[in-house]
């Protein structure tokens, strides 16, 4: 038996890891920046895989997690953000002729929610919504045990529907997603804009905010900060409410750092989502909950995607 | 080969059909109102089946569309809306212990959607999302062409999915859902209240507005009209463009008599689609069209339920 490699490409850095073909417990995972000025993002990822690469045994597959629009199916990734260069880039079919090894591709939030589902929070059910909240927000959604993926790949933008009409600006461009009321940057200017307003707040003046920075405020009792995580929360309550009316699943996985933000998020969030639903068929048995894999949910999805790579015939995601 | 007899339980009246082994032709299709004072509901339904039971060939199968939150794996009726008394209603092992056939029942606006699918304007499409905008909202959703129903079929209520936020009151009781605004009834009362705060139109004093009513107006260009139709277009196009993001389809149907209204409610519809929709990735290709079944779309979708409970030893829907 062979092993696997798991690849999470992020904003940040690439990871990569050795993984036996029966554990969740990597032989070796590396790390690298995912820019750097001498050499372009497609060759430190290359030289990363192969840095890894085992002597000793075989490698059965490849799995790897890319953030922004992929086409699962031809492993394509479409457009990805903050990676200059890197549309339509066929990146499976580089890899796989640079290593000769079956090689799946996914976007990462897709791949945790299959990580999630197999391996974490989500085991057992068979309907799940995940919802990562952190510099964005991403989703994946398993159906019947089967990831949602759509015509090309491109479902579950769970972050990309508007909350708020003519709401803040989103990364995408459009106005009132969620994305755009929620997420970390989100919550952190708004508490930027509330103080240039004139509200009062032990993070008047404080640069950099983050929602790290909120969530610690508002644990230490500054009112700012509490509005603000209550204000991120009625909104997520708000777009899973619809998630349950259009899901109807058993349980919502909530990962990504704003979720670590504690109970002055999550209740608020949670009494949302509630208030939002249409009746208490749709929660009184859900499991919301957070997710079980923390920063590993992309390279375990990674492998997730791996192991069916390298066992199926066809892209069959989940 | 024997028949298939499809039932369609709507708010006004019921509807039942004798359908060949192999044709979309009924032999036979009687009505009846659903409320009556000498007779419940349930009785008047029984009947109507017992009258057109034909007495040359066997039955196969009865397929059964009704409005409300139905469990399809069950057979339960879990609340039906304007019928009393319908609460957790066991129908299928009612009718199924009446008639000795096998019964399947589901969500008329979930069946309809496999009607188009399978026999309508949704033909050869994998992913297809189908709307309903009549005195409700309702969907359905095709994924992999298997009917999307959640854990226990309550999924996909896209007519109860926030799209103004503290909007008016849904019949659900929630606040600014899709129904609540874009509806028949909604698009109505928007002009009666415009109407009460001084906007001038030829409908003031009109009793009993309707969608179609207010259509007409807007043909011979009545302003306020025009406004309402675009307004409901605009709302209708903001949900589309998240279902698009949510589900990634290759069709968009959309039924029922508010779509009737033309391309008044149609290009504004369209264009607010466009507008809110993160990459022409989602729309450049899509199929976004009216129905082919019209008011047959629940009784075909029960047809087409009948089909599946008749040759299958599971309620597999699609």
């Amino acid at each position: 038996m062979g092993v696997f490699i798991a690849v999470d490409i992020g904003g940040t850095q690439l990871r990569a890891a050795i993984y036996p073909h029966d554990s969740l417990i990597p032989r070796l995972v590396e790390r690298i920046p995912t820019k750097d000025p001498s050499s372009s993002t497609l060759d430190r990822l290359e030289s990363l895989i192969e840095t890894i690469w085992p002597t000793d045994v075989a490698v059965s597959a490849i799995g790897v997690a890319a953030p922004g629009a992929i086409d699962p199916y031809q492993g394509v990734l479409l457009s990805v953000a903050n990676i200059q260069g890197w549309e339509n880039l066929p990146l499976r079919q580089i890899l796989e002729k640079r290593f000769q090894t079956p090689v799946g591709i996914g976007n990462d939030a897709n791949l945790a929610a299959l990580g999630e589902w197999q391996y974490g929070a989500g085991q057992g059910h068979h309907h799940l919504i995940y919802l990562t909240i952190s510099t964005g927000i991403g989703g994946g959604v398993i159906i019947n045990d089967h990831l949602l993926l759509g015509h090309r790949g491109l479902a579950t933008e769970l972050g990309h529907v508007v909350v708020m009409q003519d709401g803040p600006l989103c990364t995408c461009g459009k106005r009132g997603h969620l994305e755009a009321v929620a997420s970390g940057p989100a919550i952190a200017s708004w508490v930027e804009q509330q103080i240039s307003q004139g509200a009062t707040s032990n993070l008047s003046g404080q640069r950099h905010l983050t929602s790290r920075i909120i969530a610690k405020a508002a644990g230490e009792g500054d009112t700012l900060a509490i509005q603000a995580l209550a204000r991120a929360g009625n909104y997520i309550g708000q777009a899973i409410a619809n998630f349950l009316h259009i899901f109807n699943p058993t349980a919502v996985i909530l990962g990504g750092g704003v979720i670590q933000s504690g109970p002055l998020l999550m209740e608020p969030l949670r009494a949302s989502m509630v208030e939002h639903a249409m009746s208490p068929d749709y929660y009184s048995d859900l499991l919301l909950t957070t997710a079980a894999l923390g920063d590993d949910a992309g390279l375990v999805g990674a492998l997730a995607l791996a192991h069916r790579v390298g066992t199926k015939p066809t892209l069959d995601f989940a």
